[in-house]
C-alpha cells in the first residue's frame, strides 16, 4: 500500500494528480509542494487579465489553498521551494520560502511536475532595466499589468511571436498600447507553415501592430528604453515583454541524476517513470513523444498536463495506463483571428524526412446565404495512403471546431477518405450541408483516387517564368483585384468552348480564387485529353503567402 | 460506356450527383429534371428568409438552372415532372409543366431523388382556409413571407415540434408574431430524451411561445381562424404552418414496382441502386441504414443525402462504393439555444432493446474566468465496453463543435475512454484544459473502470418515497435556489468529518449541482466503505426536467 506521495509543483499537472490520488485512496498521505504562492491558478488566462478582458483578479484563482485542501484532503505547501531529491534516502529538501525554515520529507513516491519557465537570454542591458517582462506565473501578472495600469505606456515591444507573444500583443493593444512585435523567424506562430502564419501577418498589421520578422534583439539601451536589434534597427519602447519560448525547469531532477532528454525535459517512460521507478514526471518539464512521428518532443500544452495528471495517480496505484504521445493541438485567438493547428507541419515533416502531401481549402463557416459567414483558410497535411499527418486552420469564426474534428480524426486514425463521409451537424448557422473538414477531405482524396495534380503556392512563379501555361478560371472581374503575373484569362464557363486554344503537349496549370473552380476545370481538361494542375488554395492562398 | 443518365429531382441529392457524374466522364448526356422552378436552393435556409435574417431572396438561390448547365454542361429542364418510369423500355415519362407537352425520355440510367413532402393529415376544416401552411420550397415560402408581409399576423399556430416547427416558431417571432406549438408527443425534438428537452421547452417558454405539448389539431374553424386540438382546447390563430414531419416522394418508385420499405423509403442495396439495377436511389426518398442499430431508418439530412449523390455518381461509373449508413447527426438553432444530437437516444435503443448506460454533464462552453461561457448540457449515450452509441447536447454556445467532436469518435470507433485522450484545442476563449466532451468521457469511464453507480433523474423521486437516503453535498446557500425533496444537506467539504453520521447498511444517494461534486462524495465515501450512488447530472438536470 502506498503510504506517502510527495508532489513538487501546483499548478495544472500536480494539482491534478493530488485530485486524482485522493479519489483513488482515502487514506494516503499526499503532500503537494509549491513554490510560488498559488495553487492551479489560471496560467492561461493571464494575458486577458493583463487587458482586463478578465476583469476580477480572483478569477484567475481556479482553486485556493483552503479550499483544494479541503476537498481532496491535501497537505498543501504553498511558497515551499523544494531544492533537492535525496534518492538514497527516498526524501526530499524543502525550504520554506516564508520563514527560510530548511526540512526534509520522506516519500513513498515523488512526482515532479515543475513546469518549464520562460527563456530569457543574457541580452546586454537586460538587468539595467525594471520594465522588461516575462509571464508566467499571478506575481509576473501583477508587475506587468501594475506597470500599465501606473506607467500608462504609449509603446511596448513584445519579443517572440509565439502564442503567449501574440496574446500578449493583443491585450496590450487592447489597452491603448502601440505594440512592435519582434519575431526571429520568418513567420509568428511555428505550428503554422509559412503561408497560413501570413494570414496572421496580415491582421496583425491591420491592427497597427509594427510586425519585424527575421530579427532579434542585441541589447537594451537606455534603461530598456531602447531595444537595438541585430538588425541595427532601434525601436523605442516604454515596456519589453519577452517571449521567446519556455525551457523545462529540470535542475531538480537532473541535479538527482534523473535522466533528461536533448532538448532539456525529464526523460520518462510509457508510464510516465523516470528512470527512479519511485518517482514519476509530468507536464512540461518532460520529454514527450510526438503522437504523429514518435520522435521524442517538448510540447508544453495545459491538455495533455492535466491528462498525465490522472495518468500518473492511476499508474502510482498500479493501473499501468500508458501515456500514448502528444499529438500537440494548440489554438490562439489573434485580435478577430482564431489560429489553431494539431499533428505535424510540412516543415516538421521535411525535418523528419517523412513523404506528404498538402491541400489548402477556403471554406466559409456556416452557409454563405446566412449573415455572419466567415471564410476559414484550412491547410491538410497527409500523406498517399491517405493518412492524416496535421492540419492548421485560421479564420474569424469556427476554426476551433474543424480543428478539434480532425484532431479526433486522427486520434481515431480516420483518413482522408473517412473525413469525407463525417456526418457533422448541419443547420445554415452552424455550416454547409459539406463541412469545411468535408470539403478537404474531398480535395485530398481526389488527389490520391482520380490523381488530380496540384501545384503549391510557392511553385508557381518558378512555373511561369519557365514558360509554363497559367490558366486563370475566374471571371474577368475578379482579376481586377489581382492576379499571377503570367496567367491567361478563361472562364471555366467558357473553357469547353475554348479548350482549342490550349496546347496538349504541357501540363495546363490552372488556378482560380480558392481552388474549386480549378479542380472543376483540371477535370474537365483531364476528360479532353490535357494534362491540368490545379494550383492548390488558388489566389487566395498564392496571394496572402506573396504580400505577408 | 453510359451514355444517357437522366436523374430526377434536382435539390440537394440529384443536383450532387449530376455535378459530380459530370466530373467523371466529360462525354455522357446527363438530363436532370426538376418538378419546380428552382434546382439546388438553399431548403434549409427557407425559415429564415420568412423570419428575414436572410434579407436577400437571391442568396437563396445556390445554383440556377443558367449557371450550373454551363458549368457542368448539364441538360437541366425544371418545371418538368416526371410522370412515369418505363422500366421495360429503359423510358420516362415526362410532363412539361409549362406547355403541358408530355414526352419519353430513354436512359442508360435512371437516379430517383425526389425527396419528401411535408404530411398533412385529413384535418376537418382544411381545405377551407388560405392561412394555412405547409414549408418545403421556394414557392412555400414566398406564400408564407407574402402572407407575413401583407396580413401582419399577431398570432400562429405551428403544429408539430421538430426542426422545422422550431425554426418556423422562432422565425415568426422574430417577425412580432407570438406563437402557440402544438405538439402530438410530450416533448419537442424527437431525436433528444425528454429530460434534455425539458430545456429546451423552458427556453421556448421565456421567449413567450405558447408551448402545448400531448396534443394534437382535431379540426380549422372558421376559415383557418380557429384551432381545435384533440384535448378540446381553441386556439385563435392568423395563420397555421403544419410541420408535422415528412414522408418520402415514393410513387414513381412505387409505380414503376421497385421495393419500398415499411416507412415508405425506396429500397437500396448498400450500393444505392434500387431493385432494378438500372435505377439508382438517395436522398430524402430512401431508406437508409442507421449506422447505430443497423436496423432500416428514414433518415431525412442534407449531408447524408450530398454524401449519397457522390456515391452514387461513382458507382454508375463502376466504382463500387458502399454507403455505410447514417449516423443522423442534426442540430438546430433554437433562439439563443443550439440543440444538437447524434447517433441513437435512449428511446430508439430501449425500442431496439439494446442494453446502455447515460451520463449527464453541465461543463462551460470555455474557461469560466473568460467572459461569455455559457454551460452546455451534454448527454452521452454508451455501453458497458464504453462504445459511444449517441450524444445529445443543448446549449447557447459551442454545442455544435462538441458534437462534431463525438460524431467523429463515433465514426473512428473511439469508446468513451478515447474521449478522455482526445486532444482538443485549448486556449481559455475556446475550451477549458479539459474539453466538456473529455469529461463526458471520464465520467462515462468512471463508471465502467471504477464501477461508480449512478442513478437517474427520473428514479429519484421514487428512491426517496421508498425511504431511500439522499444526501446533497452542495453548500447551504445553493439550496436555496432548490433541492430535490426528502434530502439531507452535507456539503463535501464536511463530508469527511460527518462520515459517523451515516448508515453503511443501505445505498447513500448523492446529489450536487452537476454531478461532479456527487461523483467526489461518491468515491469519499466508496473509499470508507460506503454504497455511494452519485445522482446523475445534479440538480440542474433533475430539476429542469421535473419543471419543463
Amino acid at each position: 500500500m502506498i503510504k506517502k506521495i510527495l508532489i513538487v509543483g501546483g499548478v495544472a499537472g500536480g494539482a491534478t494528480t493530488a485530485a486524482r490520488l485522493r479519489r483513488l485512496d482515502e487514506e494516503s498521505t499526499i503532500i503537494l509542494f509549491e513554490r510560488g504562492e498559488h495553487i492551479s491558478f489560471a496560467n492561461c488566462g493571464l494575458p486577458y487579465y493583463i487587458g482586463e478582458t478578465i476583469k476580477d483578479r480572483n478569477k484567475l484563482m481556479v482553486q485556493t489553498v483552503e479550499g483544494m485542501s479541503k476537498k481532496f484532503n491535501l497537505d498543501i505547501r504553498n511558497l515551499s521551494e523544494v531544492t533537492k531529491v535525496n534518492r538514497e534516502q527516498k526524501t526530499i529538501t524543502v525550504t520554506n520560502l516564508a520563514t527560510n525554515e530548511v526540512y526534509e520529507e520522506s516519500y513513498d513516491v515523488l512526482v515532479l511536475s515543475p513546469g518549464a519557465k520562460p527563456i530569457v537570454p543574457p541580452i546586454p542591458g537586460l538587468d539595467e532595466a525594471n520594465n522588461i517582462f516575462t509571464l508566467r506565473n499571478i506575481p509576473d501578472t501583477d508587475r506587468i499589468k501594475g506597470y500599465v495600469d501606473e506607467q500608462k505606456p504609449k509603446e511596448a515591444v513584445v519579443v517572440g511571436g509565439g502564442f503567449i507573444g501574440l496574446e500578449m500583443a493583443e491585450n496590450l493593444v487592447d489597452r491603448g498600447v502601440r505594440v512592435t512585435l519582434v519575431e526571429m523567424a520568418n513567420q509568428v506562430m511555428a505550428p503554422l507553415d509559412y503561408e497560413m502564419a501570413a494570414i496572421v501577418h496580415q491582421h496583425l498589421k491591420e491592427k497597427g501592430v509594427n510586425l519585424i520578422l527575421e530579427d532579434g534583439v542585441s541589447a537594451f539601451e537606455d534603461e530598456g528604453r531602447v531595444v537595438t536589434l541585430s538588425s541595427g534597427t532601434k525601436v523605442e519602447t516604454d515596456m519589453t515583454i519577452l517571449s521567446i519560448g519556455v525551457k523545462p525547469e529540470n535542475s531538480l531532477a537532473a541535479d538527482a541524476g534523473l535522466a533528461i532528454g536533448e532538448r532539456g525535459g525529464i526523460i520518462v517512460n510509457d508510464y510516465l517513470q523516470t528512470d527512479d521507478p519511485s518517482i514519476f514526471a509530468l507536464g512540461d518539464a518532460i520529454e514527450v513523444r510526438d503522437y504523429i512521428n514518435q520522435k521524442p518532443a517538448m510540447i508544453p500544452l495545459a491538455g495533455p498536463a492535466n491528462r498525465q495528471g490522472r495518468i500518473v495517480a492511476n499508474n502510482i496505484y498500479g493501473r499501468n495506463e500508458a501515456y500514448k504521445g502528444t499529438l500537440g493541438t494548440g489554438i490562439a485567438k489573434v485580435f478577430d483571428l482564431t489560429v489553431a493547428t494539431t499533428g505535424n507541419n510540412e516543415k516538421v515533416l521535411e525535418h523528419q524526412g517523412v513523404d506528404y502531401e498538402v491541400v489548402h481549402v477556403h471554406p466559409a463557416s456556416h452557409a454563405g446565404y446566412y449573415p455572419g459567414a466567415a471564410p476559414i483558410a484550412l491547410k491538410l497535411v497527409f500523406n498517399r495512403d491517405g493518412k492524416i499527418l496535421g492540419a492548421q486552420a485560421v479564420g474569424k469564426d469556427g476554426v476551433d471546431k474543424r480543428m478539434d474534428v480532425i484532431a479526433t480524426a486522427i486520434k481515431g486514425e480516420l483518413s482522408v477518405f473517412d473525413l469525407t463521409e463525417l456526418e457533422l451537424s448541419y443547420a445554415p448557422p452552424f455550416s454547409s450541408a459539406k463541412d469545411p473538414v468535408n470539403m478537404a477531405g474531398y480535395v485530398a482524396a481526389n488527389m490520391i483516387d482520380e490523381g488530380i495534380k496540384t501545384a503549391q503556392w510557392h511553385e508557381i512563379d518558378q512555373i511561369v517564368k519557365d514558360g509554363g501555361l497559367l490558366v486563370d478560371v475566374r471571371d474577368p472581374h475578379e482579376r481586377e483585384n489581382g492576379f499571377i503575373q503570367g496567367s491567361i484569362n478563361i472562364p471555366l464557363g467558357d473553357l469547353r468552348d475554348r479548350l482549342g486554344e490550349l496546347p496538349t503537349d504541357q501540363p495546363i496549370y490552372v488556378s482560380c480564387q480558392v481552388g474549386l473552380r480549378g479542380y472543376l476545370a483540371t477535370r474537365i481538361l483531364n476528360g479532353h485529353g490535357f494534362d491540368g494542375v490545379n494550383v492548390d488554395g488558388g489566389w487566395k492562398t498564392y496571394s496572402v503567402a506573396k504580400e505577408n
